[in-house]
């Protein structure tokens, strides 16, 4: 057997975990197999940077944060779009796949990685995608790896936030990761204690927001704390076309959409409000213990997909259980929060406002 | 509305973190709802020991372990048994509620308090379960809390053990709590890369396992990793009756199970055994964040059932919805490890031996 | 005994801690000492708004965050400044402080509030000052509490950012805070692996930066992490006057000297460059064991000053013992990072680049 | 220059971060410096096991638990004793020094292992010793690395148990790490609020062990936390000759000293008494900042003494510097807690009990 691996998009915390499963699981079935390691993501595949690794490289790592082999952005819009050499980039990849003469590809990341590795099954290549990403995202599985670590950091910066926020009587905005969709924010907003959450499928009214902040003072609460993810939109701006919208981002003379809503607070308050950006920490360090499970089962169930020959499927986890969902019926859909979900009313439930 | 709320049992990490979310949900709900907290669990109840409570005795507990009202165990067998005085437990309990004028009881706890919630509620007392416990062995719920947040300090340890391990090529066993389940051993041990894994529900071979050990020095692994559950039981002895097994571990020279095994192995390998006990400390310090997230649901959800005045209820967490799960058909059932589900298939996929 | 306390300046992690375990030590040597909290540093004794305490208040807070008294900022400047009432500060706390009958205040911040604790003592007032302030800038004492706890968070940053940057083969810049001192940032850039760190004491050439990330090029490492200090400055800058200085920042078009950095080093590598700004993190959280036992200390050294009426003093860590340090002789006086330091060679002997 | 490196005696947190402090160091100084790896302590020197390292074998280690070269026990009175085969080892590891031509052997370790490179340097050999051990017990430094690390394990366990013992009101035992000296125990005890403390250096009378306990009962807590170490001693068994002791240890029917503590609490109080034993896990995972600045400072001091070819001494830290101590003033003394210093007392002040 001769297996190939990539990750592919930003990094997250247990893709090392994740490899470790598969390799694992591999070699447990087949103390042959050959394992090939694509450097950089897809630019690995394309341009022939790999290297072939034993299982003791992957011994060791299933608490490492990042990837060992390396990630990068290539955009699946370009990715029929010739390089500057002129190098088909798909022709390429198919290449490398034949001259290899790989019994299929494992490919870890996210959306974007997804529609990716559904055109190679289009075009032929037996590929196996693990769905990785803090913003949980994906399409056709209840959760992705990443996503508990990112919220636990996520969490910390807010419960640190708390303590000063606390101790000072102010308005504290933390800034969540989380692409276009609000799960982060959700969960960390939550876990953290937040009194207010923002998230992009939940457009806000900032007098809404206004108001929560103002019922906590007459509770006689001084402080009040906001999660806010970083696709967070008001009620206005999303009823612009999208050009529009990007259009007016362009423009926006704040580094980002908390600290639109800081000023926006500040000058109907005239309370001060401080922004807190954790940024690229929350992809990083060390997996948490609930990634590393996952990711073990997901790495387990794609060897024994690889082993039963049964190819083009994202490996999911749903309702518990570890699954196998062809790549065509789940590829390019994207799985935003349902404003009616039930997380939410429950959210409501407990006192916080969603600004909407 | 007049609500009760007692913590019964081995406290946990989120306990607060819950009553949090209920009374968080209550006053949303109705500002003049009463609170009363019994302490220290049932003898509260009992004794008519309680004290109401203001919805700001509830503020800043989201990340505070234990319980802030006390707790202690009392024996479902020993509720319907006359106390020192001959006072009936039972009787006393349904007095202080009908003095107190309650509409419902709030109780969390596990197993054995589950019990007594389900009789509380046969005598005719209105009763909501919250389901508490690092054992996760709470049947009618996918996951109970503490359980994820006990995972996260049993994987702290074996992480520890891990570098020292490695660093000495030692055997070490590291014994983790989950009473007569291997739940929370499963899910840390595979969290933690231990390489063979102990539990109630898979009884183990002695040969297999030091099979295992020595598997791993010819693949050049100096060290081995055992996670052992408190409950860990021999294939030999879970053919013992319980009585029979009972008088044999009266007589065990061993502080617990972790330390025969450490001797057996030694005895056939040479090795030297370590044995690291984590013990009390899994149900204590803060609550992680996604017990944070399942408790603030919880107790939303536990909230809104009284206000519907729905009673006689677990409440939930099944496939990701939070569900009201009537008492009488749950209670008195334990949710065991199943030794064909799929997560332990998947472990032994990625070479994890169970001993068996 | 009546003795007053208040927390003043920016919050810090182990406030709390500290006035434990004045407190603890008060009460063993006189279970009759009477201790009033002042609320928000010294508005709070400005405006007579304070609260009788017990000894039970200040159990538990070993771990808190934030300081349970709350605090503000009061710049030493407008101290001597009538409020918006006309109302004279300075008489006003002498009269609160009187009107009490307190034999002493303990008063815990940083520079500025030293400053004040320093004026109150020329009026005649008794005053203990513990130093507190994550920047550890205060003159005469080694370390401040804050300080350690701080790093650890301004680390956890860096170390998360590690598994990205090297993931991406990325250049980082992760601005850490310390107000015109760069001892967080040498301590957590050194913690944390950080390549090159740069520090208000060590103004840097950008020429110099660029070199270092190109040095690391050139010996294989695709990613290069900077730990930038809030008050980092370049040579250029420090030749300026402090007006002009001013002017400049003000003029500024982004957020913060790391932005700046960062637009310079893209400019002139083409690479690509990500700022991450912990910020207001690094004050909050749990403190860590270093600074809840440097608190205890504190504490407790400042119980037997004020048995031994021995008023008017900083309580200090100088090589590893407390000491009682006159406030006349250190108030005013900041302590900066030498350059020529043993640490700043010892960190240049393993490679690192200060950017001079 | 050919520079040998070797880790020896139990493992601890930051003996990659030092290794890496001294290759990084000598890098700088000279590009061709050759790197030999003694792999398992002294056995590697004695048994000719090493291995040719190159610089990159000490890239990405900062952070990592345990010791890439691993670590073996190897007691200083056996030293002088043939092995099994007749095999001089002193003799056999001065051979592997002169075969390999090296300059200089840094030897990373506690106080058996500083003893036998003390012995290596009056057999004519340069070695350089970096003091290593959670125990804090080596002479001439005031801190040794790993310690802090160390602190921060036990701290946790003991804030783990303190949300339990809260819940419970019972009495709780967490037994700390520390070989024959009590500065862990010390440390993390206050750094956990322990109520307890008992030392070897100060043995303890169970009558005032017993008092303490019912002294809090009666200020209205309901739980007490001990620190006790694993060396703690009672002052009847302090006044037996070390033979009379060793073989009364031997006999004792439980695990540790704190089983024994604990029955002697139970039998006295009738309070139910838990004891935690979070053992070897103190030694593992990764190493605190406070650790990385101090490995990293010592590794750079170690390297600058190996420019200068300034051999025989430890790198030790002394009031806040590096600094050379010649191996023949230390070797062979043990650095204890003075019952008489200051820290003492300041525990004592806060009303600590330590059982005297």
């Amino acid at each position: 057997m001769r297996v190939g691996l990539l990750t592919s998009g930003g990094d997250c915390q247990a893709l090392n975990a994740a490899m470790r499963g598969v390799v694992k699981g591999l070699f447990e079935y087949d103390k042959k197999v050959e394992i090939f390691g694509f450097r950089n993501g897809y630019k690995g595949l394309i341009y022939k940077d790999y290297t072939q690794m034993s299982r003791s490289d992957f011994s060791g790592i299933l608490t490492r944060g990042g990837t060992i082999l390396g990630s990068s952005r290539q955009p699946f819009k370009q990715m029929r779009v010739p390089d500057e050499n002129g190098l088909d980039k798909v022709e390429a990849m198919k290449q490398t796949y034949y001259d290899l003469n790989l019994d299929c590809i494992v490919i870890l990341g996210g959306n974007g990685t997804e529609k990716s590795a559904n055109m190679l099954r289009e075009e032929g290549l037996n590929v196996i995608h693990l769905p990785k990403t803090i913003d949980n995202d994906i399409y056709g599985t209840d959760v992705t790896f990443g996503f508990q670590s990112a919220i636990n950091i996520a969490t910390d910066a807010i419960d640190c936030i708390h303590t000063t926020a606390a101790s000072h009587n102010r308005v504290f905005i933390v800034e969540v990761m989380g692409h276009k969709v609000g799960w982060l924010t959700l969960y960390a907003g939550i876990a953290g204690g937040a009194d207010i959450i923002l998230i992009p499928e939940i457009p806000y009214d900032i007098d809404n927001v206004v108001s929560a902040i103002e019922k906590r003072g007459k509770e006689g609460k001084g402080f009040t704390i906001l999660a806010v993810a970083e696709g967070a939109i008001s009620k206005e701006d999303s009823k612009l076309s999208k050009k529009e919208y990007k259009s007016k981002l362009a423009e926006r003379k704040y580094p980002s959409v908390s600290y639109e809503i800081a000023a926006e607070i500040e000058k109907r308050t005239g309370v001060e409000v401080r922004v807190t950006v954790p940024g690229h920490t929350q992809r990083g360090g060390s997996p948490c213990p609930y990634d590393r499970v996952l990711c073990t089962r997901l790495g387990a169930a794609a060897a024994k997909a690889i082993v039963d020959k049964d190819y083009g499927n994202m490996i999911a986890m749903v309702n518990g259980e570890t699954k196998r969902v062809p790549l065509g019926k789940v590829a390019g859909k994207l799985k935003s929060v349902d404003p009616k979900a039930q997380m939410i009313k429950e959210a409501k439930i407990v006192g916080i406002s969603f600004g909407d």
